[in-house]
C-alpha cells in the first residue's frame, strides 16, 4: 500500500528504531511509549486488520506472536512477563490500519486491558 | 494436560459458556468479564504461554484472530471494535497456563491497555 505508514517502515522509505526484522514481519519501538518495553510488531504484508484477514493470513498473524517471543526474550521480559495486544477498529482506538501487535512489559499491567 | 483447566473445558469435562468451537480453538465465556463481550479463545493444543510456543504453533494462534474476528462479527462488535489480548508471565496477570486469547468489545477501551 503506497500511502501506508508502516508499509513505508517496511521499505525503508521512513526511518523507524527497528528492533527485530525477518522475511515475513518487522518490529520497531512505539513513538509513544506506554511500558519500558513497548514495541509494535507489524507483517510485512499489508492486512488492514483483523477484520479483514483471511485464513491465508494465519500463519503470518501466529508469527508475530513468536516475534514478540523472541523479542521478550533480547529485552529481558520474558520471565517478568508481557502483554501482546491487537486493536481492531474504533472502540480499541486502532491508529494505523496496518495490523500491528503491541508488545508491553517491564512494569506490572492492570487488569483490565482498558 | 490432565491438571490444565481449559483442556478440561475443551474435552467437555468441564461445563462452559461455549460461543465458538472449530477443529482447532474453542472460545467461551470469561467467567469475570470486564467489557460488554468478554470471551477467551483458545487453542485446543496444550501450549503454556507465548514464551514456550514454537513455531509450528504459528498457525494455530493465528487461528485464534481469524476466530475472534467471527466470534466479533457474530456479537455485532466488528465495526464498533475490539482488542485482543495474550497475557504472558506474572506482569502481565496470566492466570492460566494455556494460551488464550482474551477478546473484549462493546465499549471503547482506553489505553494504555494495562
Amino acid at each position: 500500500m503506497s500511502d501506508c505508514l508502516f508499509c513505508k517502515f517496511v521499505r525503508k522509505e521512513i526511518p523507524t528504531r527497528v528492533v527485530f526484522e525477518d522475511d515475513s514481519c518487522l518490529a520497531f519501538e512505539d513513538i509513544n511509549p506506554k511500558a519500558p518495553v513497548h514495541v509494535l510488531v507489524i507483517p510485512k504484508k499489508h492486512v488492514a486488520s483483523i477484520n479483514v484477514m483471511t485464513m491465508e493470513d494465519e500463519a503470518v498473524l501466529g508469527h508475530l506472536a513468536f516475534a514478540a517471543r523472541q523479542i521478550a526474550l533480547e529485552k529481558k521480559i520474558d520471565q517478568s512477563g508481557y502483554r501482546a495486544v491487537f486493536n481492531t477498529g474504533p472502540d480499541a482506538g486502532q491508529s494505523v490500519f496496518h495490523i500491528h501487535l503491541h508488545l508491553l512489559g517491564g512494569r506490572p499491567l492492570a487488569w483490565p486491558p482498558g
